[in-house]
Parts: C-alpha cells; sequence; structure tokens
C-alpha cells in the first residue's frame, strides 16, 4: 500500500497531482533515510496547467492596485511566524541544517524580513522609475512582465531561497507577476509548508487565485519546456552550474528572461601585511567562514590566496588544524556529496593535494569531513578551470602566490564569481597591491569585500548578489536587495501621447503616494 | 590594378587590414553601381587583435574621471557639427536617403544631440545609481563590463545608429566600456568619416587610445565568434531577425550580454470611433508614417487593423489610393529589395492580397513602391506568424477585424513588437474597446502610443525604444533615450566593507557632484 500522494496548487486550488508521472518522497540527510510523505513529479499536461493558469492571473495582477500585493506578503510574513515550530522542524528534519541558531534565529527572520521589504518596496513604488518627458509627452515605467514567473528554489536555504517564500519569490511577486514555484525536491515538506501558508494569505487578498502556485517536481526535459514557454513572463533559478546552463539555453533559445545563481568559488586573497600583522585571527575568521553550514553557501570561500613562504605557510597550518579538528558535517543531500567527490576528483586531478580531510565517514547519512587542499600558483595557473570548479560544501583550496606567479596573475585566471575579498594590512602596507588586484577582481565578481569573510549576505538595497557568467548569467542584475533585485522580473513600458486617464498613476500629473521618486522633465522629484 | 584598400582602426592606429580575407564597395542604391573606394574584410586575426586592444583599454577607462569621457563625447559631437557637409554627401550616395530634410535637417541634429545627451548623463552621474547602506557597510553602483562592447550598426540610420556614432555607442562609451564598431557594409564611406573624426576626438582627450575602434566587416562566422568571445564586455545588434538570432545564440552560449533590435511590424489599431470621426485624417497620417524614408524605419506600420464594413473599406481605400499614387522608392540596398520581395511572398502565401504596388520598377538602382496588401481577421488568426513577418520597406498590411474576429483577438495573435498604436474616438466613443484592447496590447509592445502614428523616435529620458521578444532580446531594456539605454551595458558592482578611500568617488560619503542623486539609507537624496 502506498500512502497517499500530496495535492499540488494549481489554478487556484490543491488537487491530486493530475497524470503524475511519478512521486518522490524527502530524504532526511542526518539518517540517509526517506521521509514518510510522498509528493508528485507533475506530468507535462500539469506543467502546461500551471502556465496557462498563470498566464491568465497576470492581467488581472497588472491591473490591481500595488497596496493589494504588499498587504498579501505582509500577510503571508505574519503567518510565516505563526508556524515557525512547524517550519523549522521541518526543514531541519529534510536539510540537517542546525535548528538554532541557522534555521529559526537565522535563516527564517531573513525570510520574514524579506518579505517585508518587498512589500515596502511595493508601496512606495519608487522602484518602477516612472520617467516623465511633459514636453514631447512620453512617458515610461517598470511594469509586470505579462506571464508567471518560474521560480526554481536550490537546497540550500530552505527558508531564505525558497521556491515560494525566498527573495526569488518575492521579487517577482512584488513586481506584480503571478509565481509558479517549483520545490527543491530536497526539502517538499517545508515548501509545502509554506505553500499551505501563502496561500491562505492569498484567499483573504485581492490577488488572483492563480497568483502563487506550487509544483514539487518534474522531468529535467519539462522544466526545460517551462521555461522556454511562449506564454512565460520570466525564470529563475539558483543550482548548480550544469543544471543552470541547460535551462539557460532553453530560454535563451525562446527568447525568455531567465536569472541564474549558478556557482561561484569566492576567491580570498589575504596580501602579505595582513598575514604578518593578522594571520591567526584571519585563519580562524576563514575557517568559520569555510565551515558554516557544511560550506553549503553560494558564497563559501572556496579559494584562499596566500603568499607562499613562512607566513603564508603557517596560515595554511593553521586552517588545516581546524579543517582537521572539525566533526564531519552533515551534508543536504546525496547530490552533494556525489558533487564534492567529483569536484575533490578534478582539483586533486589537476595537482592539487588534501590537506585535511577528503573522505566521508562511516556515518548513516549523508556526510563529509572539513577538506582542504593546496595547490601552487604555477599549477594553478596551468589548470585554472580544473581548478576553480565549485565544491559545494565543507571544500576549500589555498592556492600560494609567489614572485613568479603574483597574485594579479591568480586573479587574472579567475572566472565570473559573485564575491572576491582582499584582506590587507591595516596602514598602507598592502596599498599598492591592492591598487593593482582591485581592479581585475572588479571585473570578475558582483561583490567586492575588504577585510571580511564572503559568507553572510545581507539583505539591503545596496546588496549586490550577482556577479558576472557564469556566477549568474548577467552581471547587470543582484538576486537579494529590494527594490533591486524586483527589476529583473519587469519589462520596460513606454507610454507616447496617452491620453492622462489611460495612464498608469504612477506616470500621472499627481504623485500617486505623495512621495515616491519619479524623474520628471529631467529631474528626480518626490513631488 | 585594385585601389587602395582603406586601413582599419585598430589598437589607437589606422593601420592596413592584416590578412584580410578580402574587400567590398558599397553601392549606389540609386543607380545600383559600385561606388569606388574599397574596404577590408577582416580577417579572425584582426578581431582578436581588436578585441584583445579593447580589453587592455577598459581598465584605463574605467579608471578615468567621467568628465574625460563626457569631454570626448561632447569634443566628438562638435567635430562632427564641422564636417556636415561631407557626412550628409556621403551618406546621401551610400543610402540613398534625402539630403532634406532627413539627413541634414533630421538624423545628424539628432545624432550630435545623442552624443551631447550621453555626455551630460555622465556628467551628472546619477544613472550609476549609488546606493549606500552606512549601517551595514555596503554599497552598490553601475560600473563598466571590464570589456569591450561590439556594435553592429544597422543600414538604415547612417548616423543616428551608426556603429560608431549612433545610440549604441553613445550609450556603451557614455557607460565607460571602449567599443569597438563594426560598420554596416552599405555604408562604410559614412561610417570612416565620423571614425577619423572620433579618433582626432579621441586623441586630444585623456581616453586610451583603444576606446574606440573600427572594423568595417568580418565573415559571418567571425562575427559569432567574436559575440561569444571571452575577453567582451557585451555586444548590440540592430538588424534583421535572422541575423540577430545567430548572434543571440552565440553571445547567450558564452555567457555574453547581447542587446539586440530585430524586427517589428508595429501594429496600428484603428477603433470604430476614430475612424468615424477622422479616418481620413488618419489615412493620410498613415500614410506618410508608412512611406517615409521608404519605409525603413524599425517603427514603420508594417499592420494597420480596422473593421470590416463601410468605414474600414474606406480607410483602405483611401490608404490604397495614396500608396498607388506615390513614386517608387529608393532602396538602400539590395538586400532590402530582397527582403520584401519575400515578405511579399510570405504575406500573399498565407492569402494578404496586394491592393497596391507589389512590382519594383524598371529602373535602375534598389527600387520600390509603396505596397499596401490586406487580408481579413479569420485568414490573420489561421497564419499570423507569416503575415507579421516584416517587410522591410514601404509595405503595409490591413487587417480587417469583425464580430467574429475582434480587435483583441488579433492584438492576442501579436509578436513581440517595438511600439503599438491605438487610435480611439476623441470623446468615449471607444473607450470600452481601449480598456480591453490595451492590456493586451502593454504584454506585447515597448512602446504603447495613443492617436499617433509610431515612426518618430524622440531622444528623451523617457523614450522606451525596446519590447518583447523578437522585437528585441529582453524587454526590460531600452536603445534610445539617456541615461536609461546606457544601464544596458554596466555591471553591478558591490563593495562590501571596502576602505573609505578604496571606494569610487560616488560612493564616499560627501556627494562627488553636489547634485547627484543616491540612494543613501533608504532616502533618496541629491545631498
Amino acid at each position: 500500500m502506498t500512502a497517499a500522494i500530496h495535492p499540488v496548487l494549481i489554478a487556484g486550488a490543491w488537487r491530486p497531482a493530475r497524470a503524475a508521472v511519478g512521486s518522490f518522497k524527502a530524504v532526511n540527510p542526518a539518517t540517509g533515510e526517506a521521509i514518510e510523505a510522498s509528493y508528485p513529479i507533475s506530468s507535462p499536461a500539469e506543467v502546461e496547467d500551471a502556465v496557462l493558469a498563470g498566464k491568465s492571473a497576470a492581467p488581472a495582477m497588472a491591473g490591481l492596485p500595488p497596496e493589494a500585493t504588499a498587504d498579501f506578503l505582509e500577510t503571508y510574513a505574519s503567518a510565516i511566524e505563526g508556524r515557525v515550530d512547524e517550519l523549522v522542524r521541518m526543514a531541519h528534519l529534510e536539510t540537517g541544517l542546525a535548528l538554532e541558531p541557522r534555521l529559526r534565529s537565522v535563516e527564517l527572520p531573513r525570510t520574514v524580513f524579506q518579505l517585508r521589504q518587498a512589500a515596502a518596496a511595493v508601496r512606495d513604488r519608487s522602484w518602477r522609475r516612472a520617467t516623465i518627458d511633459t514636453k514631447a509627452d512620453i512617458r515610461s515605467i517598470f511594469g509586470p512582465l505579462g506571464g508567471p514567473v518560474v521560480v526554481f528554489g536550490p537546497n540550500n536555504f530552505p527558508f531564505a531561497y525558497n521556491s515560494i517564500a525566498g527573495t526569488d519569490f518575492a521579487s517577482a511577486l512584488a513586481a506584480g507577476n503571478p509565481v509558479i514555484a517549483k520545490a527543491h525536491p530536497c526539502h517538499p515538506g517545508t515548501t509545502r509548508l509554506f505553500a499551505e501558508t501563502a496561500f491562505a494569505a492569498l484567499r483573504s487578498s485581492g490577488l488572483p487565485a492563480a497568483a502563487v502556485q506550487l509544483l514539487y517536481h518534474m522531468a529535467p526535459e519539462d522544466g526545460l519546456a517551462l521555461v522556454g514557454h511562449p506564454a512565460l513572463g520570466a525564470s529563475a533559478f539558483t543550482g548548480s552550474r550544469p543544471g543552470g546552463l541547460r535551462l539557460k539555453e532553453a530560454a535563451d533559445k525562446a527568447g525568455k528572461p531567465i536569472y541564474l545563481e549558478m556557482s561561484s568559488v569566492n576567491p580570498v586573497f589575504i596580501l602579505p601585511g595582513a598575514l604578518a600583522e593578522r594571520g591567526e585571527a584571519i585563519a580562524s575568521e576563514m575557517f568559520g567562514s569555510c565551515i558554516m553550514g557544511a560550506g553549503q553557501f553560494c558564497t563559501k570561500p572556496g579559494l584562499i590566496v596566500v603568499p607562499a613562504g613562512v607566513d603564508g605557510e603557517a596560515f595554511i597550518e593553521r586552517l588545516r588544524l581546524a579543517f582537521a579538528s572539525a566533526p564531519s558535517q552533515i551534508l543536504l543531500a546525496r547530490s552533494v556529496l556525489d558533487g564534492i567527490r567529483s569536484g575533490l576528483e578534478a582539483m586533486t586531478g589537476a595537482g592539487a593535494r588534501i590537506l585535511a580531510g577528503g573522505h566521508p565517514p562511516a556515518e548513516p547519512g549523508f556526510r563529509f569531513p572539513g577538506t582542504l587542499l593546496r595547490v601552487s600558483g604555477e599549477r594553478f595557473l596551468e589548470r585554472p578551470y580544473a581548478l576553480q570548479q565549485e565544491a559545494f560544501g565543507p571544500v576549500s583550496l589555498c592556492v600560494t602566490a609567489s614572485p613568479a606567479v603574483p597574485y594579479e596573475a591568480i586573479a587574472s585566471a579567475l572566472e565570473g564569481n559573485l564575491t572576491a575579498s582582499v584582506f590587507s594590512h591595516s596602514g598602507e602596507g598592502d596599498e599598492a597591491l591592492y591598487q593593482t588586484l582591485a581592479p581585475i577582481l572588479r571585473t570578475r565578481c558582483g561583490r567586492l569585500l575588504n577585510d571580511k569573510v564572503p559568507t553572510g549576505v545581507a539583505v539591503s538595497p545596496a546588496m549586490v548578489h550577482g556577479g558576472p557568467f557564469p556566477a549568474t548569467g548577467h552581471p547587470g542584475f543582484t538576486a537579494v536587495g529590494f527594490p533591486a533585485a524586483m527589476i529583473r522580473f519587469a519589462a520596460l513600458h513606454g507610454y507616447d501621447h496617452v491620453r492622462p486617464d489611460r495612464l498608469p498613476p504612477e506616470l500621472r500629473k499627481a504623485n500617486p503616494t505623495g512621495r515616491m521618486m519619479r524623474f520628471v522633465d529631467g529631474e528626480w522629484t518626490n513631488r
């Protein structure tokens, strides 16, 4: 006898999966055992239903006052806070992430904060960049895309990047688009709890019933068809590079925008003066950043560049001791373990040497020890691609710079990353080197840091969680921070000689909020 | 004996083409005869030279004060005004476009205006959207891409969209990127005059010598390699849909941003009340818009929807008379003539009937008469793709709406366009229909017009010259209007805990201009 399969949320109703092509269960990564609840793998027909329902909901959403969307986001945020115990228990079971502080005190508050930030941006309306030329009688404004946005959530943030509660969800919805959430199969139960909560909030809002939909899973080829569907507005994906590139190709071919966060080794350059001044403190901070959340952060320092010589060796040795003494980490899923194995294979095959860890323990579940590798700068330049492959998990590679292979050469061999960090002497000691290195790193990362590890992505209007390909698909956007993240899911709408009473309120003469910022006849004004 | 082949502008010098794979001459479209000047088809090695020189120039440009770029753009604009006679003579010879008013009094003034608008935006700096979070100590700002931008100019605007003087050139350079111009082979002489002028202005500026480079032509496969080159920042293309799609595929595969303007039929919906009220005036205005510049505008009305019945028939008949009585138009090139032929074949094959024109005259050069077609709404819905194929030139198709095939059904069958226009009764006569139709058109165009033909693209900050695929490659951008057009060629740069004296001036505490608009701690401020 098989247990009932959970229904999907389509077109404003929880309904049994239609012609599901299969079902799946989440796995407790601490034990490796399946969790007793089955979720459907949706059929192409069901995916089509969701897209068409989302498409039908798009005009109704576009016609709503922004307050309706903001109210929904805020109601939803508060309702999430009413289910914290249930959510953190389920997420802990499905992901192995720590209940405290991670899930309850860090990630859940961040998630509701994001929803509220998005709501505030919706109410403020300045994000739409209303531009008015009264003399030419033309106007422009950001508006919704005209079709639903599909959000593919990642495995590593069951709350803050959840397909139906996280930053992409909040951004796409706040920009006025219906959202089709595609759960990550590692945490369907967590996603279901969010979806139930979202749907209850939705029913008391003025939003159309299909504004938020949920599919748990689908065959890879159906995902490719989905991101290229003619009725789609756009899609967002956070996950592995191979998966992201396949989706990108399908979406690009159809001319549909897709926003991807795919991979990053987040290089850290520790300059000689910093090392001499505070090497021990940096090593300790670096280890914490590498091992936090079992290294399963998009911004984990995967590549640490230190100078060859006594100070560099002492730093590497400190890091090695820390890695070697840490307990094995629970990973999110078997696929993470597999990814680490193939990443390590690529790195050691290219000449990197394992200093600590490197082999999974003989324990139940999916676990891996903190693993530190090293390689010379010379070798790195010979095999730069193999050696900057992301090993998603508690794995980091030290690279030694030298007069023959200076920091700049290593920086120049980097691909696009989410972040790049430079630790330098607190005085002028490393300034000349910094001034050479920073312009190179500037072209290879979204966020440039000084004297700070890259983990910890503040939800701020100034945050850049983006970067050049292949870290993302486009260097001009951020996935975190409101209102900037919303722009990804907006179309630029021009109005030429359109009659005043037919214009969106934001483009009429009177400022609709009395304070939204607009660009009127060449001047920024909030009147 | 062959005439000398013009040199290319690479890495700060005019130099003979290196291992050119061939040469070509422009053709006078009024006579069909070649113009006596030869231009090189660059080799892959020469393309590589340009990319690498551009890449080397990128950091120097990124480090310059904005005033250097603004000075260059303004010096260049003034120098163009010093060569007006030469430029309009050459452009007239190469394109067949009228000396007056088109080239001298419209397009050239627009071109220098664009350069000056770009310069003003560079000086103002607000376009960079400096965002500061003092509490979290993080900041973001738009900055250059880190590599050169390739601009492929179109055939139809030898000045205003010229690869080395037009809106894409100005936008990419103003955003701080070196530009590699790829001339349109229809007007190499015009492009050479601009390049000479630009290079002279460049030498008196503080910009690096490779900030502006020029290639005249290259093999198609070398163009594909170019837009995917790892050292490239981005590329911009204005031209045909097949050419654009090939470039898009190559750029997408390499993860390089590409901005495309590919095709648009610019649908015009004439509602019954407007027709009854002022059908004759609209017909006259519409004919002018269809025939202007021999219909070789991106925003030419290619699809005109009128109601079936007496008023609609009278309108079509007025338009037919106007088309039939107009002289044959000189086209830009043989390729335009070929494109018209294949467009007409597709349309008539799908059931459209030619009412006027349709065959080239027995005259020298490349000419075509104003050509009007008609088709029923029923037929249009049966073959919507064949019937909304852009026939670039003086060709327009009338579609009749009816109770069985209402305006909304026709609108729903449209692909993405640059513009969509609705003519409605000056009172309330057509309001209900407008309110049904406009939301559909809103998702299918960049610029929505009321009671106005779509030709005539004002250079204004509020202009949207963009739209959904396949009109362009991304619905969130505009190719015309400063500063908005510049954003296409910018990367979003984050700074996290970066020391104050290492920050770009725009992100430091003091406002560098005393008036640039910034978003500081949640407030827009110009202090």
